[in-house]
């Protein structure tokens, strides 16, 4: 596998006829298996069983399925009617995923342009592609003005280690490539600044240790994996620089909802006076919410994600059991961090104080 | 076994000769195994092996083993030396651990009361014994004067369940009984007061989700296991209306110096005026440090419990790991919690606010 390959999620290959490739990230961070998208089946089942995880991802992997699911009918006197199926079942794969339900009513839009199955086809696959391209330039310009903060700090820091602390993966695992908090910190390393990057292992579902961890492994980034409990200490003793984070859903006032834990690290870093960023693409913001603790639900998720961890051992991925037999258990998947405790949000559009005037600034078509 | 046993750490059995029994703790929470220490050796191996763990623990268990190699050198001609290099072996079997410099030096001093073969066994024994009952006191103490801040709580929300949040593991297991952080919950749960307890697991270790949790539900008292990322949440959410923990070192200004963690949760309990109380038995105070942040060292432990998680597969203990191979990985086991973010401490002596005026209006004999 090229070196370009491991910086991306899913690509599309160079042979006669294009293939989509992707990183099967079940057996991450201990063994990398990749797996091509060949039929809509696969499609669907690679978001099923979250070998694809990350709303972009999803969303660009749900495109290429509807592709396939083109190519699949293209003889099929009842096309309208499997397509429609296809939708249905692709929607459902991750019911909750916004994204996903985007990106297949896109790929149904665009079909509906033309009538003749040929131009049908490559229609679907200019799109899918499209889709595709647009979820990694929105990470590029997300990385391109996050990498002023960080050159702004190492300009202070006159050269000396920038030590950024990150939390879960919103690298290029879940976003194709750049990923949204990672991405200006590829830029960055790239740029040739010196940085390290403090990795959050992120319990339950450790997707600091298994996926962060391993991304910047693979693109030599220094990096230092540490328990969740470990950033505040670290932070009391200057040992982070700045903290960037994903969002799963941003309010129009510019609270942002992400994984379970990630306000806790920002107050740490508002208690150090350390800048506390969110890699926010628009896709991100729900215009709709304005007070995030109060109006965003908070997911509970299975209590086996508590009481096992999974891991190798000796080859073979299992889960041992950490809780004792009896003792109840409870997994609140998400957290809201204030937009008070927010620095800035980083957007494809540039940066923003996190608040409504300031994301107003950026997206004046949403006043 | 009784049910009185198991809410000890370690107890003397009834039978013709006193015998001490205690619960080895390395394989909790999956399995309870008891042991008898019969021995100088195995009260040594005890300690070095962590089947004991805990400043007070360790300590009682030092002493015992202290009285059981007066016994074995009861006729040796050369009991002077036998008995002091007992007391250096016992020492150094965990060097680090004040508790138990402190206890064996009390044995050392009792023992050289009397020539008297006979009488330094009986004074050994009782010496070790009164180790033991007032470690027990002094949590007691803790618990009695703490459970009067739960009442008051109870009394507030008119008798609705009081949801107390603890980190780590600061109960009877690392304190022979009560515990110190625990010891007002238990106390509480005995008057019938509704009380729910959230545990954070406290990675790495796993203190909370292996030993904290085991011991509440031995006890019956309601509890939750948690990710150490969820208090927070919680919080924010009126889940918590006070928060409890213990302490392993706290400097004569109040600052406290807890298992890696406790300082994100003394910042989340702030920012949503949530009281924090630190369970200070005396012997954690250092009366010689004032700045907790700046003056004490904190210990950097083995990449390895970072790395691996160590759990039940099958009945049988085993550790997956979770980091990538190649991935730098970093283990502090502390951080210290300013004392401006905490409520009061919790002594044997009452309760005071986390300042030298309040601490030296309790323990005025250190001005």
């Amino acid at each position: 596998m090229k070196q370009e390959t491991l910086t991306r999620a899913l690509w599309l290959t160079e042979d006669t006829e294009p293939v989509v490739r992707m990183i099967d990230q079940r057996f991450l961070p201990h063994r990398l298996v990749t797996r091509d998208l060949k039929t809509f089946q696969e499609a669907v089942e690679a978001v099923t069983t979250m070998a694809v995880r990350g709303a972009p991802l999803i969303g660009v992997t749900a495109a290429f399925g509807m592709w396939l699911a083109v190519l699949e009918s293209a003889q099929a006197e009842d096309f309208e009617e499997k397509i429609g199926q296809a939708a249905l079942q692709m929607k459902q794969s991750r019911p909750t995923a916004v994204n996903l339900a985007w990106a297949v009513d896109r790929m149904l839009a665009v079909l509906k342009q033309t009538e003749d199955r040929e131009k049908k086809q490559q229609a679907a696959f200019e799109t899918a592609r499209a889709v595709m391209e647009e979820e990694i330039e929105c990470c590029r310009k997300i990385g391109e003005y996050g990498l002023a903060l960080i050159e702004e700090i190492a300009r202070r820091k006159q050269g000396k280690t920038v030590n950024i602390l990150t939390h879960c993966n919103a690298g290029w695992l879940a976003c194709v490539a750049w990923g949204t908090a990672t991405s200006p910190i590829y830029q960055a390393f790239q740029k040739g600044i010196e940085i390290h990057v403090w990795v959050d292992e992120t319990r339950p579902r450790n997707q600091g240790a298994g996926l962060t961890a391993w991304e910047l492994l693979q693109a030599k980034v220094p990096h230092t994996v540490i328990v969740d409990n470990a950033g505040g200490h670290l932070m009391q003793h200057g040992q982070v620089d700045m903290v960037i984070t994903g969002t799963d859903r941003t309010t129009a006032c510019g609270d942002a909802a992400n994984k379970i834990g990630t306000y806790l690290k920002a107050l740490a870093a508002r208690d150090n006076q350390i800048p506390f960023y969110i890699a926010a693409p628009s896709s991100s913001i729900d215009w709709s919410l304005s007070d995030g603790v109060d109006e965003i639900p908070i997911e509970e998720r299975s209590a086996d994600e508590v009481i096992y961890v999974e891991g190798d051992y000796r080859g073979e991925r299992l889960a041992v059991r950490v809780t004792p037999e009896g003792s109840p258990v409870s997994n609140y998947g998400f957290d809201v961090t204030p937009a008070r405790l927010i620095t800035g949000l980083i957007t494809e559009r540039g940066i923003c104080p996190a608040t409504r005037e300031g994301l107003l600034r950026l997206f004046p078509e949403r006043k």
